[in-house]
This record gives C-alpha cells, structure tokens and sequence, in this order.
C-alpha cells in the first residue's frame, strides 16, 4: 500500500459542452488530499470506467435519469480501485472496490450513496470488474434476456458491437444460440466482430449499402440491441421482423441533441410490425450484479466469452479517452490507469 | 329473409387518397348481385363497421401490416350483417355473421378468407357485435391487459378517448381499479367521458394549456394507450411515469404521411423513464374473441361497461360517416346502418 499523495488531481465540469467539445468543458485540477469522515471510505482509483451516458450528465439537461452534475465538481464516474483508508467497519484498508467516485486520483465515498462493492480479487485480471464482471456485462445480459426477451436461435442485431457493452450482448446471444450481427464503423472493427468473437456476421454502417445489407438479412430482425438511436435505428425498423423487440440502453447518436431531438422516422414501424422497444439502464438491477457475475464469470473463466479492453495510461489524458466514444476510436471497454 | 337485391351496391377504391380526400379516392358503383360459388357465404350487410386503419389500406404503402387494397376493389371492411345463401355447411341463411366484407350492400364471402362468424343473435342490441363484442373491444381489453401490463390502481392515459376503442379501454382500466384519464378533442366529448363514462378526469388536447394539463397528472401517466400518436404522443412522453408503458395500437395523426412520417421528437424519453413502447393489433389475436367476449358480455349485461354508437342511415352516406373519424366528429363507434 503505497502513502498516498498530498493532492488529489481530478477532473472539474467547469461549463457544459457544447456538442462533442469535451475539451471546453473539463478541466485538469487538484484539490488537497481528502480525509473520510465517519463512515467514508477513501479510495485510490486504479482503473477509470469511461462511459458515454457521463456526457449527458455534464449538460444542464434536468429530464435525464440522473441529475446533471454541478458546474465546478468533479466529473463523477464509475471507478475501480483500492481502499486506503475507511471510516466503515465493512471496508477495509487493501480491499479492492468499485464504486461510483469520479476522474480523479483518490475518491472519497459514502458507500451507501456511490454503489461502494468489494470487489473478487481472484479474478484473473482485475479490470474484469469493469468488464465482463461490471455494469456493462449486466447491460448487456440484462438488455438480451429480459428486456429483449430473446429466444434462442433468433435473429439478433447489435449496434456498437465492438463497444463495451455492445460486444458482449453480442456473445450473450450468439452463446444462446442466436444469429447474431454486429454493427460497427470501420472494416477492422468489423473484422474483430466476426474472427475475435465470432460473429455470424458484421456489418460497417458508414458502407453506402448498408440500408441494403440490413434488408438481406434473412428473415429480418428478432431483436435489435440498440445503445446508438439515430439514423441507424431508423434503417433497422424497416427491417425489423414482426414482434420484434428493441432493447434501448443508450441513445449515443442523439445525446448532443438533447431535448431538440429527433424522433425515430420510422416510428410507424411499431404498429406495422408490432415491435416493442423498451428502454433501460444498468443502475437499475444492481442488486443483480452478484447472479449475473456468477454467470458471466463461468462463461469467461471457460474461455467462452471475451472482453477487450483499450486502455489510457494516466489521468491527465481523460480527454483523449472519451473522445473515443463518440468517434469510434475504441474496440471495447475504455478505460483510463492511473498509473502513479 | 328479403329477397336479394338484383344489384350489390358498392364502394369502389378508384385511386389513392391524398391526405384525407377520400371524396376523390372511393366512387359508388353497383355490379350485378353475386352468385356464392362452393364454399362461399352471401351476407346481407346490416351495418358497416368504420374503421380508421381502412384509411392506411387506401394508399400504396407496402409496408402497413396488411397489403393495400388493389385500385378498383371494392373497400374492405368489418361487417355485420345476415345469411342469405351458403355453400359452406357450417352456415345457413338467417345466420348473423361477422366478416371481412366490403363496403357494400352484400358481400360474398369465403369463410376461411374472411375471419366469417356467427354471432348469438341473443344478445340485447345485436350492434354489439361490432361494439362491445367486436374487435375494438379485444383491442381494447388486451391493449389494457396483455400489452401495457396495467397494473389495478396505477394511472391510465388514453387518447382518442370519446372513440370507439378509446372509451372501451378507458373503461377496461376504470374496472381494473385504475385512476382514468382521456383525451378528447372537444368540450362536449370531455363532458361525456367524465359523466357519461365516469372517468376521473379527461383532458381537451386542443386547450392552450394541454402540456400543463398533462404535466399535472399525479405521479405521472403508468400507462398510456393510443391510437393516435403525433403531437400528442409527444407532450405525452415526458410526463410518463418511470418504467411507464405507452400500448400503440394506431397512429391515427401520421397515416397521411405514410414513410415520410416524423417520429415522436421526445424519443429520447424511452431511455430516460425505461419506458416500453409496443405495436399491437386485434387482427394477431382473434381467437381470444370468445374468452375476452365472455368477459366483456358479463360486465356490459350488469350494466358495468357501455358502448355508444354514431349511426350513419345509408350506404350511399360511407363518405360523410367515414370522415368523422379523422375529424373527431363522432362518439363512439362509426356505423353505417344499410336499411332498404
């Protein structure tokens, strides 16, 4: 355990962004060390969790499903790091945790208001906590079995497939037996889709025929994980097979819009074929966390689900980080070390 | 029994309508009566069942959920009417029947083809058959049940209210314990639905202050089942309440617009409340008729459930009756009565 430092650098919202300019609006700062107060626990971060939903809290939009954060805190985030001091008897100093802390290189938590967890320091590599054994993974199987309720063997549509969440939905369907196509910008991502996770197919949206090869698929579409909306989902309800569902866990395309957004043009789709699209959001079956791991961990400690990570080292480079996820820099789950 | 005419009378879809002008779009023609062929039914329609969908079958979209009406067909629609000759044994002349006929003085029929059933005659006002016994009530009872998953006590939204399937819906909910809210287009219907039909509040979308209205529903709108979509659907989606479902079983505002529909601009709302958004239609589940009828006949008999119906006299008159619906000029359900 090292000491720890006599600053805490973080990350503040110092105004809101205006489109995709995140540079505008963080900036790089430290504040002196923090001491928990009783029944705090303070962490060294290890491992930042970077996520696409964060740019919607950092807009003074009120009707998200979290509030947005303060102008001047720091940019709060999913963490996973290592206890150095706690004021609550069920942490203890060297527990490795996650939490909701922020990008930063300490957090201060109170357990019960930022999902503080004792995480399983057995795992072959510990980043798996923000991977197949994180939010992410609970999306992603949560959003294919009973949001999307789907049946084994069908036909199963993944946007941002070679994303976090979007690549492991992809490996939940396909080890239920599902067809499953993965949706991705460039040919190397969609090559990664098809030989590292074996995908039956992978289709690159920016293609000039991309509305054509959603049309080829056979049968159409049983289900479409989408966390993208925007002009893809209206390409894939034309295309969707009828009762298909829709399983919603983000709307990357229309974030920047906020609530000037456009609607779905093919709304009409959902009498015509009588689809249901349902949203949701991890936060809410966290207390699931612990049957999904079981599931997940056996799949993966079985070689039989993969997880990739791309990885920043150090946290004065947040900024070129998340800008992968809104340029389709990444293949996988973004993540910044603080190496120190 | 009368004897048969020696002309049917018909309604004939002479070209596409555009946006609403169905006076330029349908022409009233005869042909000589038709002669039923080996397995085929001849019905002397008593009453016309007018139907908004028909509006979407006019047009040349091939993508609706039933193919469009070939130009130069006679108009397909739900009637009721009487047997007056069968070539299939399970039917004889005097039989009241339900079918997919035309909008016609009679129409011949093959059983299979045409969902053809016999109706009990039995019942107090035989119109219910196209009522609280026909198709807008099981779109009703299992938009209410099966797809919004309503919930005895929860808060229920429903459009188009003074409508056919509307007030069926909206009294389904009253009878499941729900607190009912309807939309109407006019102060007289408002009136209706609350003293006539005993819901718990109903909401003139048309007033200046409608959004305001919505947006003071208590708690929030659990459920809201439409049949309209547009505009309204757009105040209405955030002011669901959390894990709300909205049941879609028309989009009434948006059939002129066939594939250059706009989407609901408040998509975003489906993420942000986990909202679930499902496509339905009664044509899918027809053969619950008797089970939901068995139920809907108890509660209409006690006196529990009411219908109302707006009665055009005349088939020369489809074109006024059938207006109505897209100009909220009636309550209730649409018929057009065919007294000789």
């Amino acid at each position: 355990m090292n000491t720890p430092d006599k600053n805490n650098r973080f990350w503040r919202l110092a105004r809101h962004p205006v489109a995709d300019d995140f540079a505008a609006a963080i900036e790089f700062d430290q504040a002196p060390m923090p001491a928990p107060a009783e029944g705090q626990v303070l962490i060294r971060n290890e491992y930042l969790s970077l996520d696409a939903g964060t740019r919607m809290w950092m807009t003074a939009r009120t009707d998200s499903y979290q509030p947005p954060i303060p102008l001047g805190s720091p940019v709060p985030g999913l963490i996973l790091g290592q206890v150095i001091a706690s004021r609550d008897p069920a942490f203890k100093a060297g527990d490795w945790v996650r939490a909701f802390g922020s990008w930063s290189d300490y957090s201060c938590v109170t357990p019960a208001l930022s999902a503080l967890q004792t995480v399983d320091a057995s795992v072959s590599d510990i980043r798996q906590h923000l991977g197949v054994l994180g939010m992410n993974a609970w999306t992603a199987y949560v959003g294919i079995t009973d949001v999307a309720k789907t049946r084994p063997g069908e036909t199963v549509l993944v946007s941002a497939a070679a994303g976090a969440t979007g690549m492991l939905a992809a490996q939940v369907a396909k080890l239920m037996g599902c067809t499953v196509v993965g949706l991705a910008g460039s040919a190397v991502k969609c090559q990664f889709l098809k030989e590292q996770l074996g995908l039956d197919a992978a289709l690159n949206y920016k293609s000039p025929d991309f509305g054509a090869q959603l049309a080829s698929i056979a049968g159409g579409i049983d289900v479409y994980f989408d966390n993208v909306g925007g002009e893809i989902l209206d390409l894939v309800l034309p295309n969707m097979a009828h009762y298909g569902r829709i399983a919603v866990c983000g709307l990357l395309a229309t974030y920047a819009a906020g609530e000037a957004g456009v609607g779905p043009k093919r709304f009409d789709q959902v009498l015509m074929r009588r689809l249901t699209i349902s949203g949701f959001f991890s936060p809410d079956f966290m207390q699931r966390g612990p049957e999904i791991n079981r599931i997940m961990r056996n799949w993966f400690e079985n070689g039989r689900i993969k997880m990739h990570f791309d990885v920043t080292q150090g946290l004065e480079n947040v900024l070129p980080a998340y800008r992968k996820l809104f340029t389709g820099g990444n293949i996988g789950k973004v993540l910044v070390a603080l190496k120190r």
